[in-house]
């Protein structure tokens, strides 16, 4: 897989995700150079010079500002590092997205989910986007850091998660409680769903307990990914801030 | 301008905008056939059909979902209006977007700001994006609800609303205390900067205080709409909730 971006390649090198190749364009400003070159360096990587046009070739039709990078390959989150993660927290807080097919949406959620303090994020493989390039832009990066689980089954998935006394809460419009009446200074796991369809019925099912997020207005309807950061910071400020 | 879309349309015709045309693709389903001619009928307008080649070329190389219209003007909030609002409101929320230039965020904020209760935008018509048909579909149509006032003096109005005894906060990085910090529960105008530059430095300097969203894990940057939507909910939160 080829990222690419400044701050996307900057995040990549700063984590433990093994890399291939750095490439950068010749053109780019001294500043920029150096910084990649020295995160590059600290890792051993060698960095490779290029004209402008020939980093287009590598990274397709995009705004790469200069930089590329060759991820040797993406390191998933296994289902045993998964379990030890849900044992070692003291109060997990997991995200579960419910068939998220939008790589920007997934981006942009995977960005406010690394920020607000999610341990780790689970997605089944059916019906949600890979980790592709997209992703890793709209995240700023931010992929590189949280710690990512795609399961085969998201049921036998959320049996485990159950077991382990952390209580499911889904992020619903017809939840029967608003956010802010709901304590979450627990161990939990947040499940959201896709933009038009929301979390499937027999996965909702599962949930101890459904909650919204009060709209005033006329429009309502909040977008995919700013309802999740709202949902995300209410969790990070009851835990921090209450 | 033309606007495009269903829920953006749908918005439109729900609001005191005024409409000049509707058009709806010939091929459009009868659901949203039925659902736009209501509220055409209640506002007294045509519905004009055509081919969707045809509805294509009125809104341009857009993903216009069937339907299209022509507003006659958008309204926006006068000084007077604004004044007025001021006044009357117990606890004016305000919003001022300091020179917002990409029409994706700005529809973005604007639609988070609708749904949170903000009660009227303030824009300096200097360095701002126009109300432009893709702001309206990025905004979900919440463009027509919120009202909207571009100043020519930023100051000057920053210095009205200060004479009303409503304080100025700014959404800055380096701020002094976290939004679960301040006690937003009284009149005031938020101000938030565009994602690269922030707020200018003399407007900074006119604000009461500074607040700053915490941020954990590595990324450690906010994309901006999400950082303004966090931030109005907060508020929300305090007025309604706390």
């Amino acid at each position: 897989m080829v990222v690419y971006g400044k701050k996307v390649v900057h995040e990549l090198l700063r984590s433990n995700h093994p890399v291939e190749q750095i490439i950068i364009a010749r053109e780019s400003d001294k500043q920029l150079i150096r910084q990649i070159k020295f995160f590059a360096d600290r890792r051993g990587l060698q960095v490779t010079f290029a004209n402008k046009r020939d980093v287009q070739k590598y990274c397709g039709p995009v705004l790469h500002q200069g930089v590329a990078a060759i991820l040797t390959r993406y390191l998933y989150l296994t289902e045993e590092a998964l379990t030890i993660k849900l044992q070692d927290e003291r109060y997990p807080f997991i995200l579960i997205l419910d068939q998220i097919q939008d790589p920007h949406n997934l981006g942009a959620i995977i960005r406010s989910a690394e920020i607000s303090g999610v341990h780790a994020l689970i997605l089944p493989r059916k019906g949600s986007s890979d980790i592709t390039p997209t992703v890793a832009k709209t995240s700023a990066g931010a992929v590189f850091h949280l710690p990512i689980y795609y399961c085969d089954d998201i049921f036998s998935t959320l049996y485990l998660i159950k077991n382990k006394a952390i209580e499911l809460i889904g992020l619903h419009p017809g939840g029967e409680q608003t956010i802010y009446q709901t304590d979450m200074r627990r161990a939990l796991a947040l499940i959201i769903g896709s933009e038009g369809k929301g979390i499937r019925k027999n996965v909702r099912n599962l949930c101890d307990y459904l909650v919204t997020i009060p709209q005033k207005g006329k429009v309502n309807s909040l977008n995919a990914s700013v309802a999740a950061a709202v949902t995300l910071y209410e969790i990070l400020r009851q835990r921090s801030f209450a």
